[in-house]
């Protein structure tokens, strides 16, 4: 453990969220039990949280059409941390239903793009959290609640977005009773800098209820921030195999930070994922010939690791 | 300016070495008079540091074989300070005498890469290195020399690199002559964490003379590993239009960090680099036409800059 490192935390979570974030952004529909081996794998591979899917209307994401079975089936692995995405109320439901460990909901701190993804503003989400929470308590359920504030370094549509904004509804989210924040470069307009400066003051304001930072790599930063984000102490973090998924407004364009990539950075540090790289390798290859055509990620998988990577830097 | 950035250098410069380390690792050989559009441009768009070529002989790299017609055009440009890489005392003469501004003289880290690639141990470059100072002074030459310490994350033939060994051999580099001195990831093996950690003692113990970083995007940590040297105060770095170059080792991963992709992070974070990003995201154009069927990296071509690009997240 090196000085500098010895400051950043000793252990981090990667969510895979490949089978929601990636798989509802290209066009191919996986089968349920390819779905389900990728679950499988991940777990042998050493992940302990997945998102499963999303609880939305089947005509809307058929790609995610299947998100009951897969909640059923990742909860019959012990330990797995099982998310899904929940869009309002009614996805809710669906969640505390099936047991789901944690529903994320999305909130977009742009207007502009809130209005246009989630026809409503963004304090009507923050509303519909309240309405989730008191669901969530009446149904004795432990599911929890993750309020995501997604578009937080700007957004496509309206450009920038107000950091005090993103705070005051991140704190909305948890006044209405998210039992966790998250903050999400949605569109990949994020640089260190900027992280660090908002992450700062996001883990200040929420302390342990801070989760997960969510980066795209739309413009090759993706991992650059996830260090800003890890130098101020938040160790969790969102990421999909291979890198699917992608900025619709950028055809082509790299989406979200490749797990295999991250936790090759998180590892290299000294910094415990609990994951088998190898094995990550192996079930890349494997998704990867699922989504044949489909445009895939990462860099990792071509270099291979280094031939020092486990040793340490500072001692070896 | 945000409080986190506030730390970080205000200014800072990117060395274009697409035209030797990029070129000369892709079978391509790129006509002279492109290559002078290619410094053309660069300099139109505000580079000011680029290293035009290498002088070795001919017949092992024919790619760089018009070094010496580059540095005379290069230097008709005001203001552009023209480095170009020398591997001995005989490149040296051929730098002093075509008038560059800079040569680098490459050492390896790992005696074993050093042996294989040039047949010296690093302290016969040293040696080298006191030779061609003595040289560079008869001659009444302005021509500076700087030690490039490669392979100082590790190598693929070695693995482990002592830093250590590392930084006495920068200190050697110092003693011998050396009037400026960097760090190289060759192989793509740096982290965020050893970055911050070696840079830190590098630029303690070289102080000004510490020059630049030179990182290669192997396994996709070039960006991140950018922001750690930032962080503790390095603010010039080599980088290649859209990335060109690559590890011999590992055929189709990245290789230098993307210019374009550098130039983005760095004045997004507020960082002046001089550079107008739509002019050289133009000259990628140009450039990736002229090396068709190559393979080209980064990721700010497909996606743009952002609609946010130069206002301040802070305050805007």
């Amino acid at each position: 453990m090196t000085p500098s490192s010895a400051r950043l935390p000793r252990t981090a979570v990667i969510r895979e969220v490949g089978l929601r974030d990636g798989l509802q952004s290209i066009a191919t529909v996986l089968p349920t039990e390819q779905k389900r081996e990728w679950i499988r794998a991940a777990y042998a591979a050493g992940q302990r949280e997945i998102e499963v899917g999303s609880f939305v209307p089947a005509r809307l994401l058929p790609q995610l059409a299947d998100t009951r079975e897969l909640v059923a089936f990742a909860k019959t692995l012990p330990e797995l941390f099982v998310s899904v995405l929940v869009p309002n109320l009614r996805g809710a439901e669906s969640a505390i239903a099936a047991q789901a460990d944690l529903m994320i909901v999305p909130l977009s701190a742009s207007h502009a793009h809130s209005l246009a993804n989630l026809r409503k503003t963004p304090d009507d989400v923050v509303a519909e959290v309240a309405r989730i929470r008191a669901a969530r308590d009446a149904a004795g359920s432990k599911t929890l609640i993750e309020g995501g504030v997604g578009t937080a370094f700007g957004c496509t549509l309206q450009g920038h977005v107000e950091k005090s904004e993103v705070l005051r509804l991140m704190q909305a989210l948890l006044d209405a009773g998210a039992d966790r924040v998250s903050i999400a470069d949605t569109v990949g307009y994020a640089d260190p800098g900027m992280v660090r400066d908002l992450f700062d003051e996001a883990v200040r304001i929420a302390g342990d209820r801070f989760w997960c930072g969510h980066f795209h790599d739309t413009r090759g930063l993706g991992l650059a921030n996830v260090y800003a984000a890890l130098e101020v102490g938040v160790n969790r973090f969102d990421a999909c195999l291979a890198g699917i998924g992608g900025c619709p407004h950028a055809p082509g364009a790299s989406g979200n930070v490749s797990t295999e990539d991250l936790a090759y950075m998180l590892g290299s540090m000294g910094i415990d994922t609990g994951i088998d790289i190898d094995q990550l390798l192996a079930l890349r290859k494997q998704v990867a010939e699922w989504l044949q055509g489909e445009t895939l990620h990462g860099s990792l998988w071509q270099a291979g690791l280094p031939k020092t990577f486990g040793q340490s830097f500072a001692t070896a």
